[in-house]
């Protein structure tokens, strides 16, 4: 049920479609499905009712603000918005208003985009989950930490929504809800405005297709810019012509080993159709550049969790001060071990982080880019994880940009494909998307 | 009328003197003077009070907490904490809770430190001034934008204030109020939890003494580290030996012809004194790197200005979008300058300002570090200007230590030594300032 909003703008300028229908279809998506989905923490129907006659009116005048004047979008709930409280997920801040937009809400409000709601999110973006549950699948998790984002564009309630990254938490749920995610580059889009502030975060977005994907991204990078220091996403005005890879690198992760039989069948077929369409992979045999990245990143989950430990011992540690019966016992035991850590080890997993990077960056010389799933499988059953992030993990280490295609399935369950470019390369890694999407075909 | 905490600390443990005591004569003199420097936004004295005599027992048993427990300390109005408010020199943010300590006041007290109070900031840490006067002179300005913490540390009310420098904001009024003034290495100290959030911020510590400075720096980083991402301030526990440099470069900064001739005589006192001990000084004219570096800084001011306006877009518009006349014309005006540039122009002053970087970095090889001014002169008279500087800005555009040694005066009030060094090498900077603050003599 992706409703892709892109593709119905050249419909609004002829007047054979309008932003506010276009809203009005999202809306009867939710008063059928969210009582079931839980996409939503709170909700501005009534603004984005108003905003879109608005941009209704400019797009017949042929004066929109933007690609995606009009776009219905949802805000994960550790992302400020002046109208609505952000909650993060936790007791601690329920109904807590910072009386401002984040820079992402404010470029996209003055892009024309509405602001349908807050979506929820894992408590403070990390594990403890929310009460969301997988459209395709009520009895199974939608992933996480950005579980309303990613399951409200599957159920076509908005066409994109704002995520942020850390460990897997844009392309795991993107993969078990069968959406686009796109986590940029380390510092592609201004996180200013957002409880996201360890140096692996991201914000970024789940959409409907490539194209919302990237209008959202450019949309807000060309008015907020990136995070202070990084130049910041840029690219092309229009989602980037396809490009052909001469060659991808196919990455196997600590994740090959947990996948089943019939995954694994499938991603080979999907590696068949690429070398059908002339691209060269290469695999950890086939090239040593590749096997001393497998090697590498196999330990990208114990250093990214001892990073991101020590990197949020505070606030964890006045969060647990304050009240510590609000904290789930996952954060609680989080902060314990942030406060057992040393300035020492963090500096060990920093220096560890960037020999990981070094590694990586040689494939730049190899292949345009790398493949590899998104999850370990499809979506599994209860809402007490959101799944194993093995797969995902890689890319947030590393800093580069990563993008879940909803092009595989496990036993009708969605299941991504996942492409991984380089550093600032992101408007490439959509170009590539494009060729790869079309060989491996949509789900 | 500097107190070094660190010096009383001896007279602790054998009884002679206490933490309460100290804090008493904190706030007598708080009593006699506030009401004409006006440092303090609020005060929090009845818990320091308390907290004191719990230090004060901890000393006498011999189970202190760190080596600033029960130290009295100020806290610059844009860092957060639980139990005042933060008002960012701001009308629109006047009273304004964020329910939570900084990670560096979580730091501080967790040290066992006494959080005196929140002191007077310019407007969100730029230009526009507080009410705050130089404690050497009623009629001059402190300096800005740390304007109460660096008044405060001069007028005695505490040894050391929590300060934040993005362009001049910490050595420029250590240089007017004749206090140590130390802006550490970018992410030296973590910024968490306080309005500083542009890429050359830093968060630092003006203070009575360098071994104040050093200790309160050394009990943040260790508990709290730097800014996610970055190592962090490191080094000895206690204030690192002094070590005898074998070579100096000597920064005339596009501040030099600003400089009065009883202000250059001065300086090249000092340069004598520093010769005289067999200290090497190489100037512009005696070597082709520093030659490189005097050219290359030329634009610091410049550079910087460019990146701090885009990097402050965002909160700006969406502050003026609330009330733009709660925002001062200054505020406006950068905010109205911030909104004309493009992604593309801040790219381009990135990459200046890694060419400025890379062109100081080679001085490591050349020189154990720099010395010029912290400032074109004494404060001026007057409240309605921070004042100039030009001498400050090179340290924050490089990201580099600087250090306020109060070891000048113009006229019989303080004027500042600058020392800068290399990145990380924040302890070495340290130990080269204890040989320049014996070789120069203290003013």
């Amino acid at each position: 049920m992706l409703t892709s909003y892109i593709a119905a703008t050249p419909a609004f300028a002829d007047g054979t479609d309008t932003p506010r229908a276009f809203l009005e279809r999202c809306l009867e998506r939710v008063a059928a499905r969210e009582k079931d989905i839980l996409a939503f923490v709170e909700t501005a129907f009534d603004r984005a009712r108003q905003e879109a006659d608005a941009a209704t009116a400019r797009w017949k005048a042929g004066s929109q603000r933007s690609t995606i004047d009009g776009m219905p979008i949802g805000v994960k709930d550790v992302i400020e918005t002046i109208d609505m409280a952000t909650g993060m997920g936790s007791p601690l801040f329920t109904g807590w208003r910072s009386g401002r937009d984040s820079a992402s809400v404010m470029a996209l409000r003055s892009a024309g985009a509405l602001i349908l709601g807050k979506t929820v999110t894992t408590e403070f973006a990390a594990s403890f989950p929310g009460p969301t549950r997988n459209p395709h699948d009520l009895a199974r998790t939608p992933g996480g930490s950005s579980s309303g984002s990613a399951a409200g564009v599957a159920a076509g309630f908005f066409s994109a929504g704002l995520g942020t990254q850390v460990v897997g938490s844009i392309v795991r749920p993107a993969s078990f809800c069968g959406v686009y995610g796109m986590k940029p580059s380390l510092g592609g889009i201004n996180r200013l405005g957002s409880h996201d502030f360890m140096s692996q975060s991201c914000q970024g977005v789940l959409a409907a297709s490539l194209a919302d994907a990237w209008q959202v991204l450019t949309e807000i990078a060309s008015r907020a810019g990136g995070d202070p220091g990084y130049p910041g996403l840029v690219g092309p005005a229009l989602l980037p012509s396809a490009r052909r890879p001469r060659r991808l690198v196919f990455l196997e992760t600590t994740g090959w080993p947990l996948l089943s039989e019939a995954v694994k069948a499938q991603m080979s077929e999907a590696l068949d159709k690429l070398r059908s369409a002339g691209i060269e992979i290469l695999g950890r045999s086939d090239n040593p550049e590749v096997e001393a990245v497998e090697k590498a990143i196999t330990t990208s989950l114990e250093v990214t969790r001892l990073i991101n430990a020590w990197e949020s011992r505070w606030p964890l540690n006045i969060y647990r001060e304050r009240d510590a019966s609000k904290l789930s016992k996952d954060m609680r035991e989080r902060s314990a071990e942030a406060e057992n850590l040393t300035q020492a080890q963090y500096r060990r997993a920093l220096e560890k982080r960037a020999s990981i990077r070094a590694a990586y960056a040689k494939l730049a010389q190899v292949a345009d880019g790398c493949v590899t799933l998104s999850a370990v499988g499809a979506a599994p059953i209860g809402l007490d994880s959101t799944g194993n992030p093995a797969f995902a993990v890689p890319g947030s280490l590393l800093g580069v940009p990563a993008l879940n295609l909803p092009v595989l399935n496990e036993a009708g369950l969605p299941l991504g494909l996942q492409l991984m470019g380089y550093e600032q390369q992101d408007a490439d890694l959509f170009a590539l998307a494009r060729t790869v999407e079309t060989v491996v075909g949509v789900a």
